[in-house]
Order: structure tokens, then sequence, then C-alpha cells
């Protein structure tokens, strides 16, 4: 792959990478990571976010207690259990934060990656994704403020998320929507700026359909699906409160 | 202005722009015909909010009775009149919705304007807003992508909004919402990549500071303040429906 005319592997070819320091984990061991990692993450969030409802509900129970707040007490307690749909929705919203947060974070904030000799985890992720999006090497302006939005922003909202969710705060579906929101407005930059250039940023067919395709598809499927669930249920309980509203007179 | 070293008026002085026809109208005729047609909006709108929401309560009204849809009619009629807030939310839309769809959309499906010879109003506007920022006439990827969403999602999504106030529709809030999230999110784009890029896209200070910034600026007062009061809304709206589901066990 490293020809003679340039010394990394990503296209266009005469993309100039000054100091660029090749690859020393495999393809496996940095896809093997990442995957572990986000399957130990979905796995304990799935196994504890039934207990973590009742813990947090109980602390907040005993918070609002001590501080009088009768009525809003009516919402929590040990019998309001969290839905299937809710887990898997903190398990989302934990794997999709920390992805922010601590790879496009890691990215957003480290314009020298290929130069790392280190072979440093997350330089390593960025030095294989940028066989899919060269662009990522290049520093295109878009792509690094896509990331850093979505790493300052949307990281720690989405963490947020899973907390909202458990304790079922009256801005958990709000929150979700608008994260989501920002997920696809992120996603719509990021692939439109790519077609408006060319898109010509991957090494191979290959890496193309694998990390450009493949790796961004699951933040424009589940964001599409988060938003329609929360437009949905806010435009519900609008409805009630109108109609309660109305009643009231 | 227009030295021997390029034939157009914009900064960085080396930007290529084959076959640049210079403008024909004045500033204050470009920024006149702006401003007056937005007064004509803002006023007709205002001055039809009042009426508008009677008219459109009615036609609604007697659709719902015709289907013999009763509780839902509970929510409309005669009786509620659109609060001033409200249709100061309504010009707004209205006003930022044709902006969108006509200056923006013009933009973002006229990669030539810069060679447009017949004064057409639309180029000359881009011309003389390229002064504040060349990417308009350079065609910068970030900013064709965030212009063309804009125009292609949120004009409509504004003029819907417009509709939804005056209909007291479920979705009013949560619409309103998107559209300023993504508008807020459109202008961080905007903004942080021409930092980026090293932030010299301005002709002088004084373009710099009335186009780039100033025109720019009500696009982050204005979504701010509506994301914050939709955000309350729905949260006031999730929190009633939740103590009447708890009420009613």
């Amino acid at each position: 792959m490293e020809g003679s005319f340039q010394e990394h592997p990503y296209v266009p070819r005469d993309l100039k990478l000054p100091g660029f320091v090749p690859l020393s984990l495999s393809q496996s061991t940095i896809v093997g990571v990442y995957g572990i990692s986000s399957l130990l993450v979905v796995s304990l969030v799935w196994l504890f976010s039934e207990n973590l409802d009742v813990i947090l509900s109980d602390l907040y129970f005993y918070f609002l207690a001590s501080y009088g707040f009768a009525s809003t007490i009516l919402n929590y307690g040990r019998s309001l259990k969290n839905s299937n749909i809710d887990r898997w929705l903190m398990c989302w919203w934990a794997f999709t934060g920390l992805t922010h947060i601590i790879l496009e974070g890691y990215f957003a904030f480290s314009p020298e990656f290929y130069q790392d000799k280190t072979a440093n985890y997350l330089a390593e992720v960025w030095k294989e994704y940028s066989k899919g999006d060269s662009r990522y090497a290049a520093r295109d302006a878009g792509t690094v403020v896509v990331e850093g939005l979505t790493a300052v922003f949307e990281g720690p909202a989405s963490l947020l998320a899973v907390y909202a969710i458990a304790t079922r705060k009256s801005y958990s579906y709000i929150l979700q929507f608008a994260i989501s929101l920002g997920q696809l407005y992120g996603t719509a930059v990021y692939f439109l700026t790519a077609y408006l250039e060319g898109d010509n940023f991957a090494a191979s067919p290959y890496y193309y359909y694998a990390y450009y395709i493949g790796a961004n598809a699951s933040w424009v499927v589940i964001p599409t699906l988060i938003s329609i669930r929360c437009w949905k249920k806010i435009c519900a309980a609008i409805q009630v409160q109108g109609q309660k509203k109305t009643k009231a007179r």
C-alpha cells in the first residue's frame, strides 16, 4: 500500500502529512478493543439499569422527602421500573456519550495525532479511521468542527440522558431529542461536505463502506428513531396538558 | 477598492473567481430592499395574526365538527386568541422562513452567482454579503452545506411553525425547538469553520462586523431564547402528564 510517492496510506495521494508515523496496532486490535469496550459498557448499563433506577429513585425520594416536596414524590419510588425500551436507550446514550467524549474528544483536540509514535490507542483509532476518510488526518475544518461540537456538547449531554431516563426527569425527552437532532445535523454536514468536495477520501471501496458508511450509519438510523419517538411523546404530553387546561375552565 | 492585482473586492486577495461580474446595485439598495421587505412581512403577519388565528381556528373547528371530533374541538374556537408573544413568534418564523427559502435557497443552488450580469437582486445580495465572508463567493463546502440544510429543511419548517402556532398544534413547541436548534448548530458550524480556517474572509473590519457578525447575530440570540422557552414549556407539559398518570392510578 505505501508506495514510492507518499509515506501515508491515505487518499488523496498528494495529501501532505509531515511527520506521519505509520500504525503500530492491527485493524483487528483497534476494532476489537472498541467493540469489546462498547459491549462491556452496554452490558453493564443493561444489567445495572433496573437497579440503577431503584437506587437513584430511592436517593431522590429521600432527598425530596427531606425537603417536603410531597407532590413530586408521587412520580418516584420503587413501583416504577424502567421499561426495556428505556433500558436500551440508557445503553445507547452511555455508549454514544463515551464514544463522543473519549474517541471524538481526543480527535477534536489532537491536531497532530498522525505523528504519534507511542502507539496511543486513541491516535491509532484515528490513523485507522482516516483510511475511510482522510479528512481526519488532513484536519478538514468542517470535520473538526462537527467532531468538536459532538464531543463538547453531545457527549456530556448523552451521559446526562442516561441519568435523566433513570430518574424520569421531565426534560428526558427534550434532551434526547436535542442530542439526536445534533447528531443528525452533524452527520448531514459530515456527509454532504465530503460529497461537495468530491467524495474521494477513502483509501479503497472496502474502507469507504466499512468505515465511512458503516461506522456512521448507526448515527443516522438510531437518532432518527429516537427523534421520532421523542416528538410523539412530547406532542402527546402537550395534548394532554391542553385538554386539562380546557376542562379546568 | 478594485486594485490592480485582482478583479473582485473580496479577501483573501488571491481568491480566484473567473468571470466575476462587479455589483450593479448599491449597498443601500440591497440592504434597503431586504429591510423593507422584511418589515412588510413582519407587519403583515403581526396585523393579520390575530385574525389569522380566528380564521384558521374556525376552519379547523368546522372541519372537526363535521367529522365529530368533539373532544379535540375543546382546544379551538373564537375564545382563544393568540398572545402577543405568539404573534411575535409568528412574525419571526415568517421572516426567517422566507429568508431561508428565498435568499439562502438561491445561494445554495446558484454556484455561479458571482458571474451574474443581469443585476438579479438575489445574486447582488450574495455579491455584497461576500464582502463580509468571501467563503460564499469561494463556494466553501461547509458554508454551502449549512446554507443548503437551512434552505431545504429549516425554511419550510419555519413557515410550518407560523401555521402551527396559529392553529395551536401539539407539535408547535417541538417544531420551533427543532428549527432553533438547527439554526444554532448551523451558525456554530459557520463561525467555527471560519475560525479554524484563519478567520480572514472579510474585505474590511466594517464588513466583518456589519455582515459577518451583525447579520448573523439574530440567528444566535433569537433561536437561543426560543429553544429555552420551548424546553421549559415541554418540561412543564411532561410534568403535568406525569402527575395526571400518577393520580389516575
